[in-house]
């Protein structure tokens, strides 16, 4: 049966302190990659309900800095499942004590398994993604997968259809 | 003046302890993503000169867990510089401890740009593959900078000359 | 103007590792009263907009372990505001991977006291509860707050009128 | 047979790094919770010979800041014992590096049971207070067992008889 | 004025986690390491009042493993003053839970500099041991700092007068 | 067989973070010591192919601070193998961002030994030393096992042969 994206939401809020800043006084960016990690993991449970591994980062883009001090909210949703595979958006996004206003440092797009206790994979539930947003990054995971095994060799870029369509247009 | 790969060359070798692992007993994909986050950016620093921020995790491969107790080795180098951005190539090896015969187990592409201390870009010296390994991931580069661009939307597919030709064929 | 406790409603969800464990395998009590304060914090900093630090933890209750591999959510919200010093309701929920239940294992009650850069008392905004258990924990605030005082010693028993009729009857 | 307080106390002393600090440049109030819970956890382990859990924390007030670099001693006594669960003192000081002088910064009030290896309840040895201050905290230790049934909903209020003293004087 | 060595006593007790373990289930040596290296930090400052930095580690022996779940208790003291560098002692006990025996499991020896805030050296007072350990202990900081100087270049063997009246007999 | 030492040699290449330093913003002398206990037990383990555990720390000395922001780069080494204990050298250096020049701020000497799963000792490969400097400290490593045999009072100072010659000329 499939499940929509706004069930595997999830939220993880907190604030940056001074021990996980690298010298210039910012969240250092190993230790977001982790956090994001975490968040994109539970998402990825929460939608297959099975043990789940990273298979991989697919892009994380920093945009802005994560000054020590600041609340931070990371938000992750299984935005395409495939067969056992699940791809994950994750949005960064920092809040301005005083004014309350939310502005967006990152995002992210992981990419986890769901395996058995012997680690085999298995089938996970498709995705039925309901708003504008959801469908866009719904239809793009494709594409990303393919530009995945591409990168990793396992795939000729010649056979990537649905990428293909996109360059020669 | 150009530089060489090896002159950035970073080694970090550690062993996985059990306040690093996940349930399954390995190592924590969001502490791994953190580790080869602090090669890249010491290989980027020490290709540069400058003060380096992450930019953009390209990709990163999970194609084997690393289980508590092994010894990790993570080897970063600068694969290609632009003006102010370098792409990193990490590796990441796990050795037996009674054969010591290594396998890889991870590989990743991190972006780093350098900066002053204000925080703005700053020009890198340009780099001279010298390897075969090194002259591939250097050809390569300029294809993964069109893709990041593309999924960031700062770039349209159409516009990407190195990519097209790839799919086109 | 007065605020709604969802305005600083607060969620962290994180999974417990290894690292965080104590002997018998779950969440050490230290490790999840660490993390409720943060929650509680960013709660009282959104009422608030000040800067906040902790006064008192005034109640939190073990129900049930937490053990490692679960997946964790902490919610915080302001349950009643007086001058300066805000009340915040923490309840924390452990989900069942397959079935996807929560059931409660811990609840506890902060007090939290907004300050300027000096550290000086500030005024914060009354809040209006809108749910029944919200009025609930609203009105036992009083209570517990004259609890505190007594329990500090800078209240005598017989001056807490709110807390005498409870007893009296 | 009886033990004294004397006989579970514990103490911890430690610096205040600035790992463990929040944007203030104070021990963050969640990790100071922490370190007491820690410090409880062996008293009540030291007076019992069992294993314990942390039942409840009844009650912490944060008098004063404790700086980065601090030297912090936490101390640590069981203050009653009941059938299987025990009530914990802690008192928390910070030494000035020039004068030597401690100034009191913190106390609470932790609750601990003792459990086998099942986790069902053990019996544990009775208290016998020694000095003024340990009688004092004996006293008190049954009005706020009764205060924290109370807040748990497990006692009536006008079931309490030993706190409705206090309030009918 | 000269001081005695229980002035500077400093006990540092706490519990092993098993995130502070190596793979074979017990307390990482260089995590015991670290913990011994703080508390003599503090031992040295409780007898100058200055601001103190590690100078060296002369001798740590791992007699004993310490596995998780121990609880275990550091007790730091000055063993001979300098100039201005320190000698302490640190001697490290695990206690057994329902025997309460304590085992002594390590013991090391570290000195110490008392520093103003510029990193001059400043001078420190005097020791006066009291017990027979706290006598023999200082009477071999004599010959071990004339070993450490030997050790590191900066004294030729045939000057170490002391030291050598224990080899020539 | 015999090995050389360069085939157990061990680089651990990393940033210094704001997390791990100490009130005067540099490395701290603790969590320096236990990173050099990793690399050294690395070595040991790469030299062996056995289980190693820590065995005494022979000397470290400190000779200059490592500020927040450094790289820092431990290089450790098996100096000399005994029946079933080696010792390992281990060298720690930090580089100028700017002009890349590395400087030498420590330098510590450990023991380990190799072990089975039951914990007990197990025969080593014997190392043949190649360089000048690899030279030297395998012929310092007797005399300085001797020392350390004596400072934990397992051997009398008049047995040290090879130690004796030292101070005797």
């Amino acid at each position: 049966m499939a499940k929509t994206p706004k069930e595997s939401l999830t939220i993880f809020t907190d604030i940056v302190l001074p021990g996980e800043s690298n010298p210039l006084g910012n969240l250092f960016g190993g230790e977001l990659l982790a956090r994001m990690d975490r968040a994109c993991s539970i998402a990825a449970r929460r939608h297959s309900h099975e043990i789940v591994v990273t298979a991989s980062v697919n892009h994380v883009a920093f945009n802005n800095a994560v000054p020590v001090g600041s609340v931070m909210t990371i938000e992750a949703k299984v935005s395409r499942a495939f067969r056992s595979s699940m791809e994950i958006y994750v949005d960064v996004w920092v809040e301005d004590r005083e004014s309350q206003v939310r502005s967006k440092v990152n995002e992210g797009i992981y990419t986890f398994v769901a395996v058995d206790k012997a680690g085999k994979p298995v089938i996970v539930p498709q995705l039925e993604p309901e708003t504008t947003l959801e469908k866009e990054r719904y239809e793009g995971a494709l594409r990303r997968k393919q530009l995945s095994l591409i990168l990793s060799g396992r795939m000729k870029p010649t056979d990537a259809s649905e990428l293909r369509k996109l360059f020669i247009g």
